[in-house]
């Protein structure tokens, strides 16, 4: 990983899903999860397994913006709009955002 | 930022420092924090600012390994050992790790 520019914006997310570990309905929403990285502007975008036994989150999603602008129409796009409303609302337990700007 | 490659730790915290925002005491803590990155196995080292309105954290400190057995050998190096005892127990008022991998 390369350190992030200033100016940048790093926006990570930890979640746990509402789904069984490891069921079928857990796959699809990472598939499904996976299609928010064509949203344009969406840079460096990973799904990550989240291992840190000091916590209880299971998965993390991690991308870049090359600033405010990017991450405020990513925001507002209408497929991310589309996906926190008819699946993060209903699949997600629990997470928290983390966004990371260079010091 | 590049993905990160199966086999490799992402290992992060978010905190927030019992010091005024802006003072000394605060730039000096991220001055000390950042001898953390000589300890070996430690790469991509980055200390950032954390900027979501979501959440109460402002800094958050991003690692890499290569694996285990390095995340292991930091966790237990005795200057890492020391930070943790003598500056972060004293000096950080809130934290959260988040560690990742690859799915």
């Amino acid at each position: 990983m390369t350190d992030l520019a200033a100016g940048r914006i790093r926006h990570t997310v930890v979640f746990t899903l509402a789904h069984p570990e490891g069921s079928p309905a857990e796959a699809e929403f990472l598939v499904a999860a996976e299609a928010l990285s064509a949203i344009p502007g969406v840079e460096s975008f990973q799904i990550l397994r989240e291992t840190s036994p000091k916590n209880a989150y299971r998965f993390g999603i991690s991308m870049e913006f090359a600033g405010p602008a990017a991450y405020t129409a990513y925001n507002e796009h209408p497929e991310h709009v589309r996906f926190v409303q008819e699946r993060w609302l209903a699949e997600v337990a629990d997470f928290l955002e983390v966004d990371y700007e260079a010091l």
